[in-house]
């Protein structure tokens, strides 16, 4: 505790927490002694731009993404069977881990003299691609598959890029863009320019554990390039002597669509297209993953493994992250909360493992069937509803 | 430019810029030399508890907020009249400003042994509020306006805090809340623990420019709580001799509802309450500000001063800086903006002036009319509609 209560206007004070407004019936605020404080360093302030060194862009374009937080999560340890910890990607920019991708990507696209970049998402890296060309100045062309949400489009078309709704299989769509002759820069989900941006996640999860190092990271797989990029950082980091002892990589998918899973318990040296079923992540249902393969072997070569889960677990792992530790994510986010809870259960993940769970995405981005219990009362009534409740 | 093309699989490497896959049919990413890196520091991952020592709280609960970015927006600088940088506290936990005196409010009630936290507001506070209780364990007394909407509602009943939705006056319900002797820690908009956490945004932006200071801050005002904490802050750093110049506060509020500028343009010694009109800044339609008075006095002591601006311009700001600058706020933070634009105008800004706006929350969060354009094509297509386009 620090400091004292004193009112700005006739300088009273109290003691810290004897009352809110003064005796003047002006509003108080707390003293404190600034008198030793000195600026940190605010290199910080760079974001992910810190690690341009390990970057194929060093000028930033948009919103620095990055320095999101890694928090314990204490009150989930005994539902996921581990020493939990959350790294919240859902606080970059547009609300989810694409940021990092994007600006990386854009950046380039900017500094090659390109007019145009482009995309093939139907929803965070939309959204987020189209956000840091805006701040570039470049023209952006987003396609969606043709039923994407209406108001999922309207979040994208805020930044005003050129919105193709495209009917025709999703899978051979992102090909196709990347084969196009047209001068533009596309920034797919696991094209080498977003995967540079995206393993900077996995950069600030190892400095923010630094000296110690997680026994696992678990994250959603969907196309693959973000699996892909946090592998690519725990070789660049092992290989630089920062990290002995490389993390075990937990993929998991949405059981409804799990192509990555199937190859990984089938033992296939490669992943194969599966026909998807309907579930709650759609972010990650991806049946054709360009990256699959490359997942597979992330996930093979540092020990770990690929799971995949219901929709019941994801949705509960999604209540229990707002419940009790306060974070709204994105139903994709939360299968990775589910996936360390099957694989403790299996013994794959052990109670004393510290493992770190990538949230990819902001929940508040978009609504989802929640139980509202709210009363309505008269303001006369204030004091016995409170009192009835509080005891 | 740092690094190579490289296929992960059977280690083909290629120029920068030559392809996305490797001719073996696998992805390429980026290979880069990362002998030479070294950790950063990483005390920024502690958010705004890094100034714990000018805090009267040092025991975090719950995602630290803070290290938010501070970006040059020069493509609006014209528009602006002045040389601008935005403050994105959107990027919060909870996606605003909030966060950061709910954390410290929350993290003294818990240790001061309250079993309860409370508090009144329809929108981002009471969803800060309700997720840093859940983080805590601490059970949370919500309470709204009777007509807050439902979308917005079931954001915050994610976080499972107990809800009332209260017929009467909103501004008296603020003071009796206060006034309960129910055993229920209130954190409301102006109370001390609020604004002790809410100054931290203060310190980050004198850090993140130091050691320049800029010219001015805008915000917008609502209970004038985050005003009196930036005016702490920018007190506390003067005391400190880490900000010679004080920067001048520039308060902004929706013309519908303006007790502050109201009392500003005529010279009142304190605010007095006005009938609010409908406004789409409905964060900050505070007719009876509880900190009005204290907010006043924090524009005229460091040379500032308080306006009003229309909603009409309120939601161009809003247009400009998701189009420009990629960055979707929602209206009550594009005040800010529209407000330097009204002082650029009449010459109290000028434009060689550094100025910072405070963005005070995601724009995300809710749906706005927007323009949404699109066109629907075939995946055969696509060639020739991108052509179309592009040229």
């Amino acid at each position: 505790m620090n400091g004292q209560l004193c009112c700005y206007d006739c300088g009273r004070t109290y003691g810290i927490d004897d009352r809110s407004r003064c005796s003047c019936g002006e509003p108080l605020w707390i003293e404190t002694d600034p008198s030793d404080f000195e600026w940190p360093d605010a290199e910080w302030s760079r974001g992910m731009w810190r690690y341009a060194d390990v970057l194929p862009v060093s000028e930033p374009s948009g919103v620095p993404p990055g320095t999101t937080p890694l928090v314990r999560a204490d009150r989930l340890d005994e539902y996921a069977g581990c020493s939990l910890s959350l790294k919240h990607e859902g606080q970059n920019p547009t609300g989810s881990f694409k940021d990092r991708g994007s600006a990386v990507g854009v950046s380039y696209a900017a500094r090659a003299g390109y007019e145009w970049v482009g995309t093939v998402s139907h929803g965070n890296m939309a959204l987020s691609t189209s956000a840091y060309a805006a701040n570039a100045g470049l023209e952006c062309a987003v396609f969606v598959p043709a039923d994407t949400p209406a108001e999922r489009l309207e979040l994208i078309a805020r930044h005003d890029p050129h919105l193709f709704r495209v009917e025709g299989d999703y899978g051979q769509l992102y090909h196709e863009t990347l084969a196009l002759e047209a001068d533009v820069a596309f920034v797919n989900s696991d094209t080498p320019f977003r995967v540079a941006g995206q393993k900077t996640v996995a950069y600030e999860i190892l400095e923010q554990c630094s000296p110690e190092t997680p026994d696992a990271i678990a994250l959603p797989v969907s196309s693959g390039g973000q699996a892909s990029a946090v592998w690519k950082a725990l070789r660049e980091l092992n290989r630089a002597g920062l990290v002995d002892d490389v993390p075990r990589l937990y993929l998991v998918q949405a059981a409804a669509c799990d192509p990555v899973a199937t190859a990984y318990r089938e033992g296939c040296a490669s992943v194969s297209p599966v026909t998807a079923g309907d579930t709650i992540a759609v972010s990650i249902a991806n049946s054709d993953p360009p990256s699959g393969t490359r997942a597979l072997a992330a996930a093979r070569d540092t020990g770990g493994a690929v799971v995949s889960v219901p929709d019941a677990e994801i949705r509960d792992a999604m209540d229990r992250l707002s419940t009790t530790v306060g974070v709204s994510v994105e139903p994709s986010s939360a299968v990775a909360i589910a996936g360390i809870r099957t694989l403790s259960q299996s013994g794959a993940i052990e109670p004393d493992d510290d493992v770190v769970a990538i949230l990819t995405g902001s929940g508040y981005k978009e609504r989802y069937e929640t139980d509202v219990r709210s009363r309505t009362i008269d303001l006369d009534g204030l004091e016995r509803e409170l009192g009835a409740i509080v005891g």
